[in-house]
């Protein structure tokens, strides 16, 4: 299965977050209607899905849920260590820092980076934050993948050419700003502030709805 | 003009954004191709937005960025103040009250809680953290719109009903699960774990493709 589409890779990293909740909770099994409900799709499309993988469950207890994560997994190529570094150690950076680090076994953090003398030449949450001019150095010597970037909006863009220069082939930008760049690297872009500002839209929709219902 | 759908507001709100990183760098007017350029949209696609808008540019000048701001705020709704509260203070938690606050002056984290009693009864970013077991209270006589989750996922299903029974009609969920809610509640979902791992995928994707050419 190459070229998988990029809601089925979506999904798949959902069935893998659910399958780890369950081992956690110390269930072995899983059915798929539960899968399903937790991942929010049909249990048809979670079947259809099934079908890719060579798993065999049961009517009664369902599928194993260790063997499903394997299968996943090794769909997913994620088998092999992948090296992530990150961009800008204000709050942001240092929350997602400390929420990251450890949660999965082969990604991690291996260096941070600012351009803040005073924030460089620390350690956050287990990594070893530098100062920028560092940058493409050890993300070249760490092979490193992908990069976030938690700077301000005005750096952002300065900041993913650094990455891209550094061999970076995806980004994951949380700067409130629309990044330019080159087909063949990944952007995934996180904006906090717009979310809570369209939250907030909706709901007051929804309010005014509901009260001229009344 | 009621019922904007979903997309337009995210890109009426990315207007807004650039207009202000304007504004605060100094420009009184901005162009069209500037905002499409910026927001990531085509030129066609402003010109459409703009006729929904009195407003009128130069072709010298462009648009006044003062006027289009308020402009938009006033389709938005967002002239009244609206209030948000936050569930969890821990890392992510913590991030999101330094960083949100403030950014915007319409709405404001009025109230922050936790389930652990050591980690209430204080202040973080300047915002007082309380007790869960006060959120019900709080969130009524505040009027909060909106509710933020960043708790683990085994408690953002609970923490999301809490969040509904005390009036909000909005959730911006940080927690890895897919929470159920009724219908006439918002949902926006972040999954940062999600997004990196999706990032480091496609970013395999175009590495071994790019080896591949080789």
């Amino acid at each position: 299965m190459t070229n998988i589409p990029q809601r089925t890779v979506e999904r798949f990293f959902r069935y893998c977050q659910f399958l780890h909740t369950r081992i956690e909770a110390g269930s072995e099994f899983v059915f798929s209607h539960e899968l399903a409900a937790s991942v929010g799709v049909s249990p048809e499309q979670v079947r259809r899905d099934l079908m890719n993988f060579s798993l065999k469950g049961t009517p009664q207890k369902g599928y194993s849920a260790g063997e499903f994560l394997r299968e996943l997994y090794a769909h997913l190529e994620s088998s092999s260590r992948t090296n992530v570094v990150l961009v800008g150690t204000g709050n942001l950076g240092k929350a997602i820092l400390s929420y990251f680090n450890k949660r999965r076994p082969n990604l991690s953090i291996v260096a941070a980076f600012d351009q803040d003398p005073e924030k460089s030449d620390r350690v956050v949450a287990g990594c070893h934050v530098y100062h920028i001019s560092q940058l493409e150095k050890i993300a070249r010597d760490q092979k490193a993948l992908v990069g976030i970037i938690t700077v301000p909006a005005q750096s952002a863009q300065e900041v993913a050419a650094l990455l891209i220069k550094s061999g970076i082939k995806g980004i994951l930008n949380f700067a409130p700003i629309n990044l330019r760049l080159p087909p063949e690297i990944f952007l995934e872009h996180i904006d906090i502030t717009l979310s809570i500002e369209k939250a907030v839209y909706f709901a007051r929709q929804s309010k005014t709805s509901k009260e001229l219902q009344k």
